[in-house]
């Protein structure tokens, strides 16, 4: 297992698929577990202390602690993916997450970013793993040739 | 003692010394502490562990979780003191103390408000200490005058 | 009874309902009442004087100046609940009941948080009520029990 | 006595200065009180039990509910002024003025705008005083003149 | 007529009807008027060198300038009305409105608040009115005597 | 003339002079006028009236409707500049003047922006001009190179 | 071709839309295209280095960045039409469109005002084309107009 | 050289010391280059082309661009370190950076968190460097003890 994928309510699943997503995508070994800083705090140090994996996604809302719960209590990459609330649209969530203090950074993508926060992972574990790297050149070339894709379907669109 | 008064760091005492001038004002027994819920998470677990303290306070900035960590540790009421950053006016401290998640509550205070953090740990001790209760209502009086007084003085100065 | 909870206008029962909720399940008895600090202010010092409740829950949106009226009344905690309103996203009703004056202090629960307006009601008289203090260790176990069967539930997902 | 500036605190006569400068410049008799909403909640409604004024200016900062209680008590015009704090820039000051529940409202002028403040009430009480009026107009054509000149002190500096 | 009820866009009507049911209500002579301050600058001048109105609302949208176009030409007061748009949860249109230079004041009412503008624009009226007067008082208490129902109706529910 | 750069007040000449610098960098013939849309809102339309310039620049703070009002006036580019005043760091500004209706744009630069204010005139008038084409081609090419002495600047510092 | 309509993905065309049915109102030789500045940034300036566009309209949401990259490799005018996200109500977007550094200056209009960036386009055409120039005369009047119209319908409407 | 930082401007110098510091603290070969995205766009190409780092980290202000321009050219990790302005509090660099749209992460710090920075770039390079993992584990104690420091200091100077 290389990437954890840790959510603080299951209600953040939806949120989160789209980081399973991309590390399935690139065939990258993963698991996802709820396990709240606040309402399972032994529960998730227990977890941290024996978890293998080489990089932490930490999905979480309002005043989202995951991230820096688990920042702290490890050295590995953790990549921060706040999720938006119903009140506030989802400020709380970033500014919680990215403005941890000196000394225990975390690697915050946008509010309810969740591909981001997958492929983030994957270019982590990717300076070390040449296979990844090349996963990631051959998606960056499809991601771009989408792109062109689409501008051509709306050339084609528009003539109409 | 009745009140644990916890700070990220050490540079947040400036803020800190409010809560402690109205908690000696009061009398109530505390203690201040340098304890992070990032930097030192062993520590601060187990200090919660033994801390006899009826009522916490924790200040912090930026992604402020102090508040939060004790939260999810104890059962006690927890008072949040969000304390201002450099950048962003202190919203960030602000919203990643009072957000919390349901079924975690903490009591949050104004940004920097140290002494009604310190007031409201003395009106929660004093729902069981009548002379907590006493001094709460002649502070309040006292405060009432103290405006009063001021009142008074710009009358003067206005008519000069 | 332990816990009076006001609401600026009948539209917060909604939000509301929340806390009345939890202090049911906790077996706090506790009165609800529509009490507006802007349109029965008469009424509410009324209320406020003869009210023998331990702790105020005060629910209001926009300029929200509920909380900090009934602060200025009494000397008992009072636990501000910001009701999120049309436009602006809550932050209204947040900053104007988190941000009180030195002296006269609230303890402001997250915008919408009426479970944990009602919980931090439930700690605070918990520390003079050994059964609430029992009460409370319950519910927190079996909130971490809860998070750990959506953890299971999400591993049986997962494994489809 | 016609027009009655309230503040919160006595701290807010800097920015209250303002205020009492337009409203003698037109020579409208006013007084200046510090009363607040919070701590002297008592001595605030005794004095607009028997306050003869027509109109209401209130300066507050922070979760500022001086306004909104004044205009609670009273039928006539309350200009809410809002007072920056340390934190927040003013958003708090303002969004606790501006942003009254239905049925309540008060006159809000920008952050600061105590020259605004006094100008409206000056404004309001015209309405009825011919000589108000035609003070206002002077003020406004003199004040026309003052950013014409200052406009031809431009020019010259710009000769240079 | 007493007061002029002008709206940058029709699709503002909607937010104004509150404002002109509560002048029918008062029986205040008004009246409502579609008038852009950037798409009909040359038809609002027109219109305002001629309006025999005391108090003018101003209700408008996003870089909402009607108000402060109004308070330009005018020495009577001008309420302005901030309409929420699209984006940004009305803080556009709040910010456009309230924070007016020295000189030239606007009375902003709360976003949307639109049945508070047209109360503020009966109170000013009131203040050289005395049936105004009277009839505010009576809508005063009938608005306390309606949340003291629905205080009642609430009771009622919750015995159930 | 080309290019018209209005203010609304002379305390903004301080923020405007990056635009006046720039405009005398490339030769454009350009005025500076202090003149306010809501202060001298006859004299502005006067000006407008006959004003030959093929750009408007315009420079105001807080509720800052100079650039709307300019743009409502005329056909040709209107670029606002807003000014940060003490209150809400800008924000203010920004959105009163960005945030235009439908049918009236502006062409709205960062907050204090000045010198891009001014070098977005030169740009549209570079359309038909060549010469001032040729010379923004030199101008950025200049500023490249002042970026890569900084950075060779830079290597030295390090070096030591 | 006299503007390039750049979109950093085709889900923008619904807010893009506007600004294409200006340019075509107007008889502007425009095209659209899906261009990304962080997915084909190469496309992107390929297109860039051949595209004779003399004016840029660049539409993109979140970080947006679109506008800034193509102000870097060209000197011709780029028109910055920030789209709303799912987050933060259009505040990303605008923010990383409008706060340009010294030196590379983009016009900015509001979030989601496509019709805006059309107009601009043209009123920056219009300078070195009369014909433009009475066409947006005539937009204006008819602008005015269709105003006075819905003023109309709005009286007859009141009148039943 | 394993790390690569970047700045859009020599006066981003002052923020990024912090994130050289601590490179130079774990022996981490980097170099820090002055290049802007938006100034020198070809000049940050050629040198992304050959760049041999494994990490980039990037510091911007306002519109922060460089770390999403980056981003679009590698596919290795990218630090994006948020300068904060003279307006807006550095929210507008934080949005405009954090926000990347989905196939092109970045990894966010904190508003000026330049340490932060740094230590993420370690991290990350530690995950195939066990010789960086131990001196991150020692920095990481080493820190603890600061904490634990300061609280010793702190017991000592109440004491008195």
């Amino acid at each position: 297992m290389k990437v954890a994928v840790l959510m603080g309510s299951d209600s953040d699943l939806e949120t989160v698929q789209g980081t399973l997503d991309v590390l399935k995508e690139f065939g990258v070994p993963c698991e996802a577990r709820v396990l709240s800083a606040h309402r399972t705090p032994r529960e998730l140090r227990a977890y941290l202390e024996k978890c293998p994996a080489q990089v932490f996604v930490a999905a979480a809302g309002g005043a989202a602690h995951l991230a820096g719960v688990i920042a702290a209590e490890t050295i590995r990459p953790v990549i921060a993916l706040p999720v938006q609330g119903k009140s506030l649209n989802g400020l709380d969530s970033l500014l919680s997450m990215v403005q941890m203090p000196p000394g225990v950074p975390v690697a915050c993508v946008g509010v309810g970013a969740s591909r981001n926060a997958g492929l983030l992972a994957v270019q982590i574990l990717a300076l070390s793993d040449p296979s990844l790297s090349a996963a990631l050149e051959k998606f960056k070339q499809a991601q771009a040739e989408g792109v062109i894709r689409k501008d051509s379907a709306l050339q084609q669109k528009l003539k109409k």
